[in-house]
């Protein structure tokens, strides 16, 4: 049984995502260990706990960067996690964190990368005035949305597009990958070649 | 009928695939009137002629980038082209041409801009993991690879990917968005909002 840690700040719907997966074993042999909020009022808390979900709230104030990493990661290791999943986490992690799980920490995010990192990526593609965008599961390194790329999926930008509608059509397919994404890597099927990680058959 | 330019550098292929849409109406009333390269020995402009079009070899060495430039506008203007496709055209425009023909500068570029500017965009994507990438065709602006995008297709990266076998692949989609492009911009429906270009049906 391998053991998930997600990382929230909001609403979690990746976080949600994630635990049906498990439920239905499209992410085979694993379960969610715990869900860590900074934000001790955070929706997906609450949405954590009523599907059985072990919850932390950890809030952020007050302390350094480091001393708030390193006080999620004691909470990460009590339970034995193998995996750390971001899931609109919206701090910046220390240089200590992603050290001490380094090739462990996944993120999503709502763009094709390297194109449209950082905030409101939807809305930057549309801006920009790209005919296709999408979503990239990428392991997380000390720069911002840049580490290995695990899993990426595409949509249509449509002409009528707003943030809106182009966000809901790329989070089924955020939904979809982060999923993938965590069964390739728990499953331990992929070898990592520089920056491009393959998977294996 | 609506007259086309083309500036190469080398084997234009790209250029050929233009005169394959012309020929066979994807891009409708519309003929190239010139075939115009800065290295005089480039092979696309054996292939052009020998399909009928007018060539003109204008070497760029020995004139400053505005010069050349302007010689190759008087060549255009002589022809009363509408349009100005880059294809394989490895120099960067002077900001006199780019603004003496704003709006009807095309080009394409073989990844999903904005990622994979500037040269070797297939192996750029290759070495960055990506598990998507294609090819845009956008005006052209005094950036490099950056005006309003008219068109973009995407290809899968394959874990087996060489330089080559990935640019194969896009390359098929380069010759097929770049005449429905051409298309579109001769066809006049479109409008232009901001980075935007929409097409209207």
């Amino acid at each position: 049984m391998r053991r998930i840690g997600v990382l929230i700040s909001g609403r979690g719907s990746n976080m949600l995502a994630l635990a049906d997966a498990v439920a239905t074993e499209r992410i085979p042999n694993a379960g969610i260990a715990v869900v860590i909020s900074n934000v001790t009022t955070a929706a997906g808390l609450e949405r954590a706990r009523e599907r059985g979900i072990e919850t932390v709230a950890l809030d952020h104030r007050g302390k350094t960067r480091e001393e708030h990493d390193r006080a999620m990661a004691a909470e990460l290791r009590a339970r034995e996690v193998d995996l750390v999943c971001l899931a609109g986490y919206m701090r910046l992690l220390s240089s200590w964190f992603t050290r001490e799980f380094e090739h462990r920490i996944l993120n999503i995010h709502p763009s094709l990368l390297p194109a449209f990192p950082g905030l409101n990526a939807q809305q930057q593609a549309i801006d920009y005035g790209v005919k296709f965008t999408g979503c990239t599961v990428h392991l997380v390194d000390e720069e911002l949305d840049h580490g290995p790329i695990i899993k990426q999926a595409v949509v249509p930008v449509l002409p009528d597009d707003t943030e809106e509608t182009l966000s809901a059509r790329i989070l089924i397919e955020e939904h979809r990958i982060y999923a993938e994404a965590v069964a390739l890597m728990l499953g331990g099927k992929f070898k990592i070649e520089g920056r491009r990680i393959v998977q294996r058959q």
